[in-house]
């Protein structure tokens, strides 16, 4: 798969956080060359926090990490990529016990204790023969890099992702390093958004928890590829405590808001990622939107606008159809009055007032939509509510990675 | 444009209804050389009923219609082809009540007899001195037939619809004909839903309204090209009253059930009509939802499968992919037991008890879907609701259509 037109140049440097050590290994989930278990062991005392899709119809992972999060703590991660083992019925149950086990059995710690994620075919159980001999392979490896865990998580990614920030707790520097993989919500064979997010802070796993949910709504739930929300998108973050801060224990400790910033900055970074990795895209987008009657009224008009398959075709084709943005500010069944509506691409107000801006200059609306990175805005004239999300046009990129292709 | 491939083989005879008098004319809406005015002439005593898109943001001649239709009469119906007049401000609505006052004026009727409906070009003030040449054209113009009347009303629709069902009340046999225009939910330079029905049946407005609102909610509502809502969208119904049967004036009338069944075939035709002419579709597909919760959910359901660009495009591919119709059910938002789930693609069940169906017959699988009618069954297993939709799949058509394309 050609690495998308969009993707970073290159592979940041992260930094090694202590307390975690990275292993991957070759599992064969799929008849293939390449890693596709990773396998991710953490110190003793590490606190968990989670979030996962919000299907009605979730893997078997997913039920897993939804008991296990709770409880706080964790050992390890496994992430399994070839298999999504969705729905598998008892025999995808089955699998994830099992890896739980023979990973608390090499720890010694307790299944719960342990992480589990998959990602990939739909409707096939996850061998366990295969997945066992992955996981022995995987405790005998030499650790490696993030790059190579990254790589790894992959399915139809086309390329790595990860990313790191930091921050002052007190006099003492805490890392956060991310990596993410995702491409579609969910595609045919594989894809579907797993990040991982790894710091030596020490926290309260409910703060952590409470500080996620925050970023997770301000970011990874502002992304859209194609509206489709997987049956296994899962977000996990893991703080080992090794940083030696003064352990966070409450919103009002010192260092509390500058971790919150760069965790939903890192956050945000990963999300970025993803929609820049989105299937057959050509184009990031950023739709902002204020003037909403409030937050969550101007996140769902944001995300009518990002998921309209108009829209995203408009936009593929550098086109601005500002028509298209009204219609799916309409359909959004949130609060709005035409009249009052003002539409921007890029720096450039081209409607404003229930019509067309007459006049405008098209010059820089036509050189910013031949870009890259598109910005579209929306204020609605109503309230102060605002939102941002992202996403990415709508190509034949898209229908060839998904409709030319055979399960 | 090419002709769709999932269009009938040719324009079905439609007899007159009496009180109805067709007429065209070249308003050049678009510098083009086809007729692009549609005029209805409507004897007195026509009652009226209509339903019109869920927009928030709608057309003026929406807004126009909403107000006209409690009224219960009409005595003319314009469309206007190639300018959707919406999002025009107060220039829009100038339009509307200009062509509204020459109607009435010509007709001695009042404006709000005169119904309305553009589309085409979004946020261009539809021309008045355009509508009104337009306008005088027609009414000098010979009548003509329904197809002429149906190919005027279409934008970027592929072929001319109408439609034709009859029905007995008491002793008299009454006609209803339909002609309608839509390919997209909305489009690039053009294109919206606009239906007219006719019948020569007596019966009271209001009831016609009842029985076009729980019609449309069976049909019109149940129909998705792209999930993208028009500004435009608008169903009227015409009755002349003209056949001479006792009129209908309550729902335990002689011959009601007989109309509401006749009128709900009509919309029904006329919506799959739309699907068949969705933008690059290449399978008609419906979607069958049962066991929900109730029937509202398993509507929501089958749109949410429906609208899926996962969904669409592995059907694009030919591709038995029901890990995708899992997906789309689990986004829904409605009650869904994973482990009830049954899927069935054609005659074939596939998935069952949360579980691919092991061993099934592949080969029925697959020369249904590469057949050009697609029919996917769901079974939720937890109630008695039901529903069915229909869309199109979603291909390379759709992205030429709208991607490659400048407004």
């Amino acid at each position: 798969m050609q690495r998308s037109p969009l993707a970073p140049a290159y592979f940041p440097a992260l930094p090694p956080i202590a307390g975690v050590k990275l292993r991957v290994a070759q599992a064969r989930y799929k008849d293939w060359d390449r890693c596709d278990l990773t396998y991710v062991e953490l110190d003793a005392g590490t606190a968990v926090a989670g979030v996962t899709t919000q299907s009605l119809c979730p893997s078997p992972e997913v039920e897993w990490c939804r008991d296990a999060i709770p409880l706080g703590s964790a050992r390890a991660l496994v992430v399994n990529a070839g298999n999504a083992n969705a729905f598998t019925g008892h025999r995808g149950r089955a699998a994830v016990e099992a890896i739980a086990a023979k990973v608390a059995n090499h720890l010694g710690c307790l299944p719960s204790d342990v992480l589990i994620s998959s990602t990939g075919v739909i409707g096939v159980p996850l061998p366990i023969d295969k997945a066992e001999a992955g996981l022995e392979a995987a405790f005998d490896a030499a650790p490696c890099d993030w790059e190579a865990a990254a790589t790894t998580i992959g399915t139809t990614d086309t390329y790595a992702k990860g990313a790191h920030v930091s921050a002052m707790i007190g006099d003492t520097r805490v890392e956060l390093v991310g990596i993410i993989k995702g491409s579609g919500m969910i595609a045919p064979d594989m894809a579907t958004m797993l990040g991982y997010i790894f710091t030596d802070a020490a926290i309260d796993p409910a703060l952590l928890q409470q500080m996620l949910s925050a970023a997770n709504k301000r970011t990874f739930s502002c992304i859209t590829v194609d509206s489709d929300t997987s049956t296994s998108d899962t977000v996990l973050a893991f703080a080992t405590g090794k940083a030696g801060n003064a352990p966070i224990t409450s919103m009002d400790d010192a260092g509390t808001d500058a971790f919150h910033a760069a965790l939903t900055d890192l956050c945000r970074q990963l999300a970025h990622l993803v929609v820049r990795d989105g299937e057959g895209a050509t184009k990031f987008v950023e739709i902002s939107v204020e003037g909403a009657v409030s937050d969550e009224s101007a996140h769902r008009i944001g995300l009518s606008i990002a998921n309209s398959p108009l829209v995203k075709t408009a936009l593929a084709g550098e086109d601005a159809n500002w028509g298209r943005v009204v219609m799916a500010i309409g359909k959004a069944g949130e609060p709005a009055d035409r009249d009052l509506l003002s539409i921007r691409f890029g720096a450039t107000q081209v409607a404003t007032g229930g019509l067309a801006v007459e006049g405008y200059d098209e010059a820089p609306v036509a050189a910013h939509l031949k870009g890259q990175d598109i910005q579209i805005g929306v204020d609605l004239g109503l309230g102060e509510g605002r939102a941002t999300v992202w996403t990415c046009d709508l190509t034949h990129g898209y229908i060839a990675i998904n409709a030319d292709y055979r399960s």
